[in-house]
């Protein structure tokens, strides 16, 4: 990856401060050279993080200097201390670019219910402020430095010509893997060298959100912490007003799709991606819903796992999902095979799509429920032993 | 349990026909020796197997004869042949016992997508036909012959004097074991000597269905086939009316509550049962959706397997739960240990507590989300490896 991918304007680095008792990168931070525009897009779960409340009193803005992350505690049920002591990091970083407590946002994951280990985060942030830079090595250090169990950083980069001049937009992403012993939680980060408004950028950062992340289904459980930022430098010059929203829009979605795709094949355990597409339905929303249902169903999640193309369960899932449904026009297809029509099955060699299936790392599920207009894609992962065991196999 | 336990004006008898190739017990009937009351509750599913189409259209009812049930072969996603064995096995069961058609209701449970071997059920509907009784023998062969995947046969019995006459109730009920390779169905029969007007005794079903099958979950996929139904012979002589009503319901509920709780013990790879008793929510209603979201979350699920006191996928459950909860006023104990107050962790002896998870069959899960008054109690099944290897490890 050639270092003109990153958009200009900011600095990256990551380190260990010791969070995590494996010594494995805890503290990641993002400096913006001048103020940006951000938004966010943050957990729906009413039970929320202390960095999480911080964030969402600080977006939208058009001035934010510097997002600071930590991993292995997820600052999460921790009361007016946790409150405090986002607030805290937040000032560490000010103090330490130059900036003020309210242009800095901040992010974590990891444990719940533990207080932070402070003083190793203000030597960490002091560490790690002294180390940014603008390389891609420097990028790779921020998105290793915020993951968890993720078996690897999850980056994606695009660059769009608008006007002619070259837009660049960077991101990072931490997934769909537990923290031992507690929760879920996804972070990411997109960054751009596009110039865009606030309330602009909140608006398209929030349909990326609904169109990528929000179409993902590990275990269905949402976490307290998770968080979606957009961070805008406009150093490419280009202004992203009407005339370019839609492409830029397009890009926004495209990257943040990459990476909610890249959470669900690192799933806890997960072997095989489902991508579920939905067609027929009344109308987009009832199309999520349903694919929604079929995603996290245990019985289609296992019946992946078993690379068996049980129609019973796909189909039956959607009959519960709470939508609308034709049962008479109701087809489905996995990996290309139409095995159930108009609400019957139809016959089809049964052994040679279970190996197809067993053999593909994602399976295309495509099932019409009716005539309607609606129409939606997710993707889920499957249920495996490993999952059941990585998260019963610890005692607290 | 002696004999005259059960309900009077009913016979009952079960049967293997061949539908399993197991050799096990599956087509059971129940006759009614006059035509009785009878109502049902039916999957919410809007895939819909043939059997539940015509129950629906056949009750509620002052005039059922018999309820006949086959295991193995769920008559489901069958098309018009489905619909016209359905009615075949109505007509069989009729001629035999001299009734009509239509005072006859049909379950079935089993794999979908196949047609009934309908020259084997003939046989058998003839057969069972034969050995009918009224012994508490002929009730447990009954109550076998529904069975699928089911550990054993789950019956409940109950008395109660109304203004000095004994009423009886009996149910069988078969579970929430999967039908490899297929899907979990739950069927129940409640049959009563009491007398009841057909739209009453709909209503309590209705209610003691809320109260209890309706408030477990096992892997929240919800069959095309789920059956409830109640007959009332009111051969005791004792009719329920406003005056007796309030207490045959409550053994209604409680009967029913027995069953549904056996249900979810027997769950599939189950090794605990949660309950869940939420209170303080805005109403009951909301207090069960949250109670469901605990109950499903296989993050909470796989915490129970591994006896794990993990309030944060507990209390964060209750947070996505789509319900309002007071976070600075929640509050949980599991198995009596008070573990999180008023929105904060506290401290408590985790290996005891966790000693005593594993131990203890049922684990009591007690969560405050605010002061409202709503409340609610549901069982749920912990989520094991053994699940997982049960419903993917099969190919079509």
């Amino acid at each position: 990856m050639p270092e003109n991918v990153l958009p200009r304007g900011f600095r990256f680095g990551g380190v260990t401060c010791g969070i995590k008792a494996s010594g494995r990168p805890d503290l990641s931070l993002i400096v913006c050279d001048q103020p940006v525009a951000a938004a966010g897009v943050y957990t729906t779960n009413q039970i929320v993080a202390a960095p999480v409340t911080l964030c969402k009193s600080r977006t939208p803005s058009s001035s934010i200097r510097a997002v600071i992350t930590n991993s292995g505690n997820a600052n999460a049920c921790t009361g007016e201390q946790g409150a405090l002591n986002a607030a805290e990091m937040c000032r560490l970083v000010a103090t330490k670019i130059g900036a003020s407590d309210e242009q800095v946002l901040v992010m974590s994951t990891g444990i719940i219910g533990k207080p932070l280990p402070m003083e190793r985060i203000k030597a960490g942030i002091d560490s790690v402020g002294n180390k940014l830079g603008d390389s891609i090595d420097d990028f790779q250090a921020a998105a290793s430095a915020i993951l968890t169990t993720d078996k690897g950083p999850k980056t994606a980069h695009r660059e769009v010509k608008l006007g002619g001049v070259t837009v660049r937009l960077s991101a990072m992403a931490k997934g769909a893997g537990m923290i031992a012993p507690n929760m879920a939680t996804m972070l990411a980060v997109v960054m751009t060298d596009a110039a865009i408004a606030p309330e602009m950028l909140k608006e398209l950062l929030t349909e990326a959100a609904d169109l990528s992340f929000n179409r993902v289904s590990v275990d269905g459980h949402t976490s307290t912490n998770d968080t979606l930022l957009a961070l805008a430098s406009g150093e490419s010059g280009v202004e992203i007003t009407a005339e370019h929203k839609a492409a830029f829009a397009e890009v926004m979605n495209d990257i943040c799709t990459q990476l909610a795709r890249e959470l669900v094949s690192d799933g806890e355990g997960a072997q095989h991606v489902m991508k579920i597409h939905v067609t027929g339905a009344k109308d987009d929303h009832d199309a999520n819903g349903i694919a929604k249902a079929i995603g996290e169903s245990p019985l289609v999640k296992t019946a992946m796992t078993g690379g068996d193309p049980n129609w019973g369960r796909i189909v039956s899932a959607a009959g519960y999902a709470g939508f609308p449904i034709q049962p008479n026009l109701t087809t489905l297809e996995v990996c290309g095979t139409k095995i159930f029509e108009n609400g019957a099955p139809l016959p089809f060699e049964a052994a040679a799509l279970s190996r197809t299936m067993k053999a593909t790392p994602e399976v295309d599920i495509e099932l019409t429920v009716g005539d309607g207009p609606g129409e939606a894609t997710r993707w889920a992962s499957d249920l495996t032993c490993e999952y059941v065991r990585f998260n019963s196999e610890y005692t607290t």
